[in-house]
């Protein structure tokens, strides 16, 4: 069982009450009012924003730039099947040195980490610089409709201004700060629907057969090279993610063959060079087609700067170890702050247990992690 | 409304006492109950055949050969929407001088044409020579695993031949009689799976896309020529029916990708051919793949002979017209019969509205296939 000295990390005590509430997105299950009390204490003001189905917490101390942010999301994704939970997901266990539960990676190691830093970075510090604030959503694993985007917009609309962005994602890849990120690929998505005429497999000549039209051009787009990335982005990548076609019956030529795609795409392009080679390459292979797209996110890029260079300071000092900075992996809420002309890095625990069975984290991390980010505002807003 | 010339014609009544018969697959509803008491009362031996579901008749008149054979049906499509009908789909209607009603053309017409064509031969040439047979399924619109087939693995077993056999299907085109089949292309369905490694779309190096690796086999294959057919034959033709890859999720990297495809095939390759291009081709592409397949059928065929003959020269005496040979279209229950050595043709009315709703015949072309059916037993039995 665990030890006394993790049971009062303050750090792991926080972590643990917010992995007993069953946050799945949307549901916020009382985290944020858990770490507004918190914040309240230190002289933030609370300020709630449901949209819909969804609770965001904006949380500042302070009315001076700079304006540093943390943020992150209370919810997490479903457990999974239950049974193959060594504990179950929303009972917080430590063994081993770990601790394990649904988000102890993410995100609400980095939650609790957050809020013990800034405690002690306020009591140390209370007449710090610039303002401190937390930009906290339930809907960063869902639709993101109702999140983070909707407090951006709120915050842009009064013009109040992120200087700095932390946003706690599970950056780090085998050690903890290993790495971070500073920008993302661009997120787009096709949805393309090829128009064939259905008939019968004994009558080809009278049908025309949607899947037979497509595949040369899937072959041709899979083979594509999009470009060749740069410094700091991989190239572009294509996926296909989805493709139905057909009644079920084996003797009926489709009507009609869906495809959904996906691009993950460097700065070197922007989203409309990406749609309109796809609409070229449909075109020349002289298809009947419909094509839809969702923009979800283009690419950002924080270069060095005053947020990555105290971030990678900070962990050196912390750690001893330097840090990779990587654009890589899936989207996060930063695609919807770094538009607003904000930093934005992100830096969490290891990210090898996310979104699985037995998500666990380090012990030890976690207070590493508090160090590091107390480590940041000192260098930030001292 | 009908006339009292139409609603006399025998072979317009029985067809009618047929469609009135709610006989969906495998379900025959008393058909052949009706069909076998007709036949008895002309000196024919009937026996029924039950076979799980499906009920099946084989009535013969005479021991000796050779063995003239009439293969059919009493089953029929489902009725699809009924209120598209305008009169209801088992309720025989003659209106503007043809026959409405699920059945009426495929195969309800044809079956009522041959017991009456059978009827006034046997009564005019009662010594005729040879045997007259009919081999009647409720199962050649269904899964064909308990009708003809069953039925003819009986007859093999005892050694019973057939020399020629009719099937009446609905062959004609334009006019009656103007198209007899003289064979079929074989059918063979393929059952591919390719193996991919599932992944989220952000991290492609670690996951493999199966739709991005069969894409360009597919490709491959819809552009194959598999031979070019012969005087009786078009072309092998390959079509996939099914193709289906994706959890629905739009960042997820497909686990694996399932196709299915069917061949339409000559006598210029065989199934075990085509199946081993396949292979070779999916291996080329360097896939990791599973492939199974159901052979519905050899194709077969009935070069100019006795039944050729028979029969074209019954549809020039009777209607004037010539009479194309082919051997396009899908399967029908021949290819059992073929391989038994017998000589199988199909002659039966307009194949237009099969399968669809207000599916209809003429009602004067049931007297004219009931003249030619006639002509081609005096030919042969003469
Ligand atoms: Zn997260
Ligand atoms: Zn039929």
């Amino acid at each position: 069982m665990a030890t006394t000295t993790e049971i009062t990390s303050p750090t792991l005590q926080l972590a643990q009450q917010l992995i007993a509430r069953e946050s799945v997105t949307p549901i916020d299950d009382g985290c944020q009012e858990l770490l507004a009390a918190r914040l309240a204490k230190l002289g933030f003001s609370n300020e709630t924003m449901v949209f819909e189905d969804t609770t965001n917490l904006w949380s500042r101390r302070n009315q001076q730039g700079p304006v540093f942010c943390f943020a992150g999301h209370t919810d997490v994704v479903p457990s999974g099947p239950v049974k193959e939970w060594i504990s179950p997901p929303f009972s917080p266990s430590l063994r081993d040195g770990y601790l394990y539960g649904r988000g102890a990676a993410d995100m609400k190691g980095s939650l609790a980490a957050m809020i013990v830093a800034t405690e002690r970075f306020v009591t140390a510090r209370p007449e710090h610089q610039g303002s401190i604030a937390f930009l906290i959503t339930s809907d960063e694993e869902g639709p993101f409709i109702n999140g983070t985007t909707r407090v951006i917009d709120t915050l842009e609309a009064r013009q109040e201004k992120i200087t700095w962005c932390l946003v706690g994602e599970p950056s780090s890849t085998k050690r903890l700060g290993d790495t971070v990120k500073n920008g993302r690929r661009g997120s787009l998505t096709g949805f393309l629907t090829i128009n064939g005429i259905q008939g019968h497999v004994a009558y080809p000549h009278l049908a025309k057969n949607p899947v037979h039209l497509v595949a040369p051009a899937l072959a041709e787009l899979v083979n594509t090279h999009w470009d060749h990335g740069n410094e700091f982005f991989p190239p572009t990548t294509f996926q296909i993610s989805n493709v139905h076609s057909g009644t079920g019956a084996g003797n009926v030529i489709p009507g009609s063959c869906e495809v959904q795609f996906n691009f993950r795409y460097s700065t070197e392009v922007t989203a409309v060079e990406l749609q309109n080679r796809v609409t070229d390459i449909l075109e020349q292979h002289d298809l009947s087609f419909h094509l839809s797209w969702t923009h979800n996110g283009a690419p950002f890029l924080t270069d060095h700067g005053d947020l990555v260079d105290a971030t990678c300071a900070a962990i050196q000092a912390v750690t001893g170890q330097a840090t990779e900075l990587s654009t890589a992996g899936g989207t996060s809420d930063g695609r919807f702050i770094a538009p607003t002309g904000a930093q934005v890095i992100e830096l969490g625990p290891v990210n090898a247990t996310i979104h699985k069975v037995n998500e666990c984290v380090k012990a030890t991390d976690l207070d590493i992690l508090t160090d590091v980010y107390e480590a940041i505002l000192e260098r930030l807003l001292c």
